[in-house]
């Protein structure tokens, strides 16, 4: 048949996928994913904890094996596709990225809040002093209108990243604001810097959401193996590929052999099944990440209301990382309407 | 907010769900899903053997209980919604619809293959007569052309169905399919005649298909609590609303009760998760119906070839029930040509 268009695919198993395991997968998970995964043309593997490099910690949860050994485990089997690393500025050092340089990685993920580019500026420049293909991630796009995210999408561009990913966090965009905020980014880069779209599946839209990116000027797209990432999941991969072939997207991945890693290698590791459940729902009707659920189910025991009652205010707030003290006000609020 | 969109939604738990538990709920399960359903702004809930009335037999499996029993479950429970049942000429009869009717039930979906409207013709005419909110139901609508498929909506609604839907069964529908179908058929429809749409989740865009299928034009929704159906599911109806909810379309459901009927109530009822997993996808990505899958299997592996080719070049020739034979030809043709 012939393509209308033609993408790459970026598998985020080994990254986001750890989020869902409780970053617990072993060095030979690790190997086992990688190799079921190289060769079917899937351009970068993505490997980190959850949260990036130095992710593994008090805060955000120890990793079973140490980040070195993964890096060390999955550049040693890849011989076709790129090994990516993803950063978060703040959690992971350009000292961190230096380190998986040397480990072989060939390209950085940098990741910022969507209206917070400038903090990923330095990292950005050293990548690419690196060598590295670089690519700028702005997290928790659906907080922020599309001409703002698409000025702090041209920043990344001009520390010089060569790609820059609209990142839907928390699983909150319908296909309408995708193709919007698609859009107006590609609009504002020049055409040698790529746009790139990672989904999560809380609405149960992350395939649709992927192909409306495609459609609108999107060349790099996310996706897992059997969607294993945070809260409902990532796109997953064997299904968007099927689809992608259906749609006249030329993905350059082999279907067959993706959809045997997904089955036969991802699930029978999975802790439990990836779906859009109750919680993940909740979170992307709310817009709200996944580190708020506990303490807003706290703050509503307290106060016996609702916890969906108080993410969904949350998420009208467009409350951030770091403003968790506001939940306890909200529920106080909530309770005290009724 | 303003909606941009009002429609209704039909729950098939009780009858396209009835397929992913072997339709061995029981008259209490039944009962209990409908009484979570009932109230919640869900305007029809449909009950049945998932292979409609009169189902329950040895080629199709046989119900835990009758279908009277479960009609006359389903019918004592509602006080706000209205029940519907599935009528497949050639499994159910005449007979069988007046015995229903008599059970309470207040609407019919007369279902046939997509190009055989007129196996219908009597079933639909003899169900306006009962006074019965009637629709029709064109299955496998993925195989036929959008204005045939749209004739043949005409055929219905000339034989006094209310309603037609565009039933998505094997789930090998995407977005400009759906639109492209919807649309066809909408325009050829004098307006007091609603159009629908039925999806199933084989390519993880049921949510998006539906939604599709709402711009377009359609009007009544199928959808099922924690999306249990056949195959990898029907549009998960709590998903469904939620986006709904952000994307401007009134259900008229109440996202929380639906969300807690399909947590607590279904998903512990569920024999499997359900979920695109390497089968269900295979049958949407080749455009089969789940039947085919245990004499494909089979072919596969007298001739030692890939199940998904055998599925994949079936779906090519567009085989429908009853073709089965066939399956082994295939098999056969594709091992000769390796």
């Amino acid at each position: 048949m012939a393509y209308k268009y033609r993408i790459e695919l970026t598998d985020v198993t080994l990254r986001d996928g750890m989020h869902a395991v409780r970053h617990q997968f072993s060095v030979d998970d690790a190997k086992a994913i990688t190799s079921a995964l190289d060769g079917t043309g899937v351009s970068l593997i993505e490997a980190a904890h959850g949260d990036g490099l130095g992710g593994s910690s008090v805060q955000y949860g120890f990793s079973k094996e140490s980040e070195e050994d993964y890096l060390r485990a999955v550049c040693s089997v890849v011989k076709k596709s790129r090994v990516a690393t993803l950063l978060l500025p703040g959690i992971g050092t350009v000292e961190d990225l230096k380190h998986a340089e040397e480990l072989g990685i060939k390209a950085v993920r940098v990741a910022t809040h969507s209206t917070e580019a400038d903090t990923g500026a330095q990292h950005i420049e050293e990548a690419r002093k690196m060598g590295l293909d670089t690519v700028g991630f702005l997290m928790m796009s659906h907080m922020t209108p599309s001409e703002v995210l698409a000025e702090e999408g041209k920043k990344m561009a001009s520390y010089g990243a060569q790609c820059v990913y609209i990142v839907d966090s928390a699983g909150a965009m319908l296909m309408d604001e995708v193709r919007r905020k698609v859009c107006t980014l590609r609009n504002v880069l020049s055409s040698d810097v790529q746009v790139g779209f990672h989904a999560h599946n809380n609405l149960g839209v992350s395939v649709a959401n992927s192909i409306a990116a495609v459609e609108e000027g999107a060349f790099r797209i996310d996706a897992s193996l059997a969607g294993l990432g945070a809260g409902a999941g990532n796109t997953p991969l064997e299904v968007f590929v099927a689809a992608c072939e259906k749609y006249g997207i030329d993905t350059g991945v082999q279907l067959y052999p993706v959809m045997d890693a997904a089955e036969d290698i991802v699930r029978p590791r999975m802790h439990q099944p990836i779906m859009t459940d109750r919680t993940s729902l909740t979170l992307g009707y709310a817009g709200v990440y996944s580190s708020f659920l506990l303490h807003a189910n706290r703050a509503a025991d307290q106060f016996n209301v609702d916890t969906r009652d108080v993410l969904v205010e949350l998420g009208r707030r467009k409350v951030v990382g770091g403003q968790e003290d506001m939940i306890v006000d909200v529920a106080f609020e909530i309770a005290n309407k009724k």
